[in-house]
């Protein structure tokens, strides 16, 4: 990449208010995980006094948000993992400029779960471990198991290792790519970057115009999270957009391509067999996967066996020696809830099963694709049938969209599925924008996308009672009662909404350390009543914790009394 | 009010795209039931020549939708239910200007749910029957059973009938009101009208400033749905804002007032007991319910039973005669999800239940409010409480909001739980707008809140198997696969953002009938590519629903023996 233009400094992203970047150092010095932290004000006054200790949240922004950062998009990110890699004495050096790894020795794995299998925890587990709060034996075990992949090309080592499994914080991958029609290069990097600042876990490269390849390099180089892609989109490019010309051949080499550059994970269709394209013949919206037609229009053409599906083994072989991971796709998931939960739709899934299998064999890590289109009652069958035939593979699943009636508010269809499924077990859950169905996402629409996700992948994390999750809410409620205006704001996903909604009614500085909230006014507020309640139960030396509650207890027996014999009257 | 001011003039609202407003008209003339008709295009071309059949939606607009509507604020809604009320022959008139009904004889039940103990199929069930597809002694039975409410004041009858029901569509609340801080009149007046157009069935005004009963008064006679007060506000304002000073007599002519005003369904709460009050003072919130917070500082204040349930009685002899239902108040829900279901909430919950028995006996309806802020796991046991030990009462719940971490953001947090507890079966959701928490919503937070809230209630009718809850995907879904891009339009729940999202990306007309989405361009779609399929299929004379089907079965017998070769192998 060029590193003339002036246009590629960037000064790193401000950061977000009364918080910086902090890391965490594990067994070496080279290992040293992201957080941001929160600083938090005291609580005083008819509170009592307190001091509130900083907020520690798990951080995808990357360098990006170090403090005085200063980066330039055409040199990339350092190559944090380098070190990891090269030590492991199992890849060389075939390409100098770039410099490009694989696996020594025809076919050699260099994978996490090839690691994991023979007991090793690598400096990306133990990163990891770190990263989630749990130990890094359980990180290796749950690799090991299958349970979980840490996408990972040793060609990709800018990235700052992340694990997607259902016993680890439920993930958010972001989509960005330019398309025949619009976004330029510059647009898309800067989407990646507006992505994972805002909490994008991983970020997909969707891009299907020209210059994919261009696109992908600066992404990768630059990217502190893992990318993944759908190499089927480029492979057509190479045959015009033309499916019924495509072949094993210039797949295959695609996907070399793809590997050498440092992507992360592929969505790969294999799953899309013959005899399922039938069964979609009926469907309201037939196939709506891009690369589940591509290729139902291959098999249809030459009346043959899906390629990907007879060429696994060999996809195995190459994806090894990067340790990219398997994004097995849904090739046949449901366009519109009508369509959901079909034979075309388990038929797949069922084949998607099987292929893990396989690809465990061959160590290579596995995750499974997800609808999609599915109505509430519809989605705890999704997850259970994927955990079962799939044997635990990692789910990630786009949305599901539980109603097909509201375009322009996408985001939200699907949030309610994402949250859902997320609970169920799903482990990361594909973003959509508003502008899903409509057109190409701008960067408020990536915003919009990716704060929705973290909200609906954060409940889920609550609910599914993850150890740090409820942390972050009761700070938040905390503050929020205790009219803690300044560390509400700085505590919210998006602080910069939260403060100027605020603003919008109440834009006096005052207002910030008022005790009372815009919903109600000053003379009048249900909060502060509750701590009047408070105080006065103090001020008579009675104790809110325990004084009252007797004291309570004697006057209400009397009203029990009381309230029975009113319901005797009548 | 005055007729004076031309700025009440109103021209109507511009109906919908491709929408126009029909009336479906019952046993009698006066029975006209509302609904909007969507005209949708042809099927044509590569998808074979179809009508479509126009799609009838429910519609809560009311006259302003009417073709060529022409209405003036200052003289009100036409008083649609009068005659059916007087015809009843047991109400009298006992105040001409304005004129005020009541029921005949002190205490006379003029209630529907007295109507319906009594086997009597009212023009309001009727009414119901047509407007959700059921039948009239379905209604009826629901209503005397008390497991639906009919929120209909004898003095609002200007409303168009609804009910609130877990076998009925779920329906959805906005909240409007002026506070001491901002807002005027007309801005209420225009946001309740703002509300109904996008779908609220019914209204709450919580206004809290002064001029409570002028503005309530535009509202009521303005609004085509029924309308909810929380009379505490007004008491308390009465008081000068020191709930300490409340009285039962001051807050007894506040709800005749409002009784008398037409207000259908009152907020209470009449469960907060003196001996739950300190079984809040660990939350992490306490008591967020503004009017709980004020029963629970009475109590205290004066070390006495809530003046609500030890004058529960009187309240039950004063609405059964204007047929105003109780909207049983949840004054200690959890204001975060660290309070969710605890003793608190559980505690007034099951009082809730005795006095909802109560209630009934004196045929007053009766709805039953709930959370507030619960995390995903704990939605489900909410409602099957509520269930159990309100006997089924409606369950009318505020979202809940599944994580408090995103402020600005509320409107989706509380849409996952509400779409839940929706499915679970709650009958009213309580819309949440981007400013809870933060500030008083605007004319574009009202909307905001009230689509997402649209979007939760669908998809828990889909998810219910709501009859005609599906229809309507099924529909857009099918315009979506056809391309027919303006029918896609045309049958969102918001029309303009849909158009408007697809305008941005491709503002061409020329775009609006083209064979292809924005996401992917001309070259390359997914859904052209499943047409292709079809289509090459049909060239080859083969049908896709069965022949290839057949053909593809022995094809792939091959392939899945040679899977199974593959597999073997390794």
């Amino acid at each position: 990449m060029t590193q003339t233009q002036s246009d590629l400094e960037i000064q790193g992203q401000s950061a977000f208010p009364a918080s910086k970047k902090v890391y965490a150092t594990g067994s070496r010095d080279d290992i040293r995980v992201p957080f941001r932290e929160v600083t938090l004000t005291p609580t005083s006054g008819r509170f009592g006094e307190e001091q509130n200790e900083p907020l520690k949240v798990y951080d995808t922004s990357g360098p990006y948000s170090d403090d005085g950062a200063k980066l330039h998009l055409g040199q990339g990110l350092p190559a944090l993992r380098r070190a990891w890699i090269l030590e492991r004495g199992d890849v060389e050096e075939y390409s100098a400029s770039p410099v490009v790894y694989r696996g020594q020795d025809k076919g050699r794995a260099v994978t996490q779960m090839h690691y994991a299998k023979q007991g090793i925890v690598t400096p990306e587990m133990e990163y990891i471990a770190i990263r989630e709060g749990v130990e890094p034996d359980f990180v290796r075990e749950e690799i090991a198991r299958g349970r979980a992949i840490i996408p990972s090309n040793i060609n990709h080592p800018e990235s700052e290792p992340m694990i997607i499994g259902r016993n680890f914080q439920v993930k958010i991958n972001a989509n960005i790519g330019n398309s025949a029609i619009t976004s330029s290069i510059r647009e898309e990097v800067e989407k990646m970057l507006w992505a994972t600042r805002w909490g994008a876990d991983t970020v997909m490269d969707l891009s299907t115009g020209s210059d994919i390849h261009t696109t992908r390099e600066w992404i990768v180089r630059n990217s502190p999270v893992p990318i993944g892609t759908v190499p089927i989109y480029q492979a057509l490019e190479k045959v015009d957009g033309n499916p019924e010309e495509l072949t094993w051949e210039i797949y295959r080499d695609t996907i070399i391509e793809q590997c050498e550059q440092g992507v992360d994970y592929f969505t790969i269709h294999a799953g899309v067999l013959l005899r399922y394209v039938p069964l979609t013949a009926n469907r309201i919206t037939g196939i709506v996967s891009r690369g589940g037609s591509i290729m139902a229009g291959w098999c249809l053409a030459h009346h043959q066996e899906n390629f990907l599906y007879t060429h696994f083994e060999e996809l195995c072989e190459i994806m090894r020696v990067y340790d990219v991971s398997f994004s097995l796709g849904d090739g046949l998931r449901p366009g519109s809830i009508a369509d959901a939960n079909d034979e075309a739709q388990f038929g797949e899934l069922q084949t998607l099963g099987e292929l893990t299998q396989f690809a465990w064999e061959h160590d290579v890590q596995v995750m499974i694709e997800g609808p999609g289109h599915v109505p509430m009652h519809k989605i705890k069958e999704n997850m259970d049938r994927q955990l079962e035939v799939c044997h635990e593979a990692p789910f990630y699943t786009l949305g599901p969209l539980t109603t097909d009636i509201a375009p322009g508010y996408d985001h939200i269809t699907s949030g309610i599925g994402a949250a859902m499924i997320g609970m169920y077990g799903t482990a990361m859950l594909c973003y959509v924008t508003p502008k899903e169905h409509l057109g190409l996402p701008n960067k408020q629409d990536v915003k919009e996308g990716v704060i929705t996700y973290k909200i609906a992948a954060h409940a889920a994390d609550v609910a599914k009672g993850h150890p740090r999750a409820a942390d972050w809410d009761d700070a938040l409620s905390k503050a929020r009662f205790e009219f803690r205006w300044e560390d509400q704001f700085n505590l919210a996903l998006d602080p910069e909404t939260a403060r100027a909604y605020h603003d919008e009614t109440l834009p006096a500085t005052g207002a910030k350390v008022a005790h009372f909230c815009s919903m109600c006014g000053p003379k009048f507020c249900a909060m502060k009543i509750t701590q009047d309640v408070r105080e006065y139960a103090r001020n008579r030396g009675l104790n809110p914790d325990n004084a009252i509650a007797v004291g309570m207890e004697e006057k209400s027996e009397e009203f029990r009394q009381a309230g029975s014999r009113i319901y005797q009257k009548s």
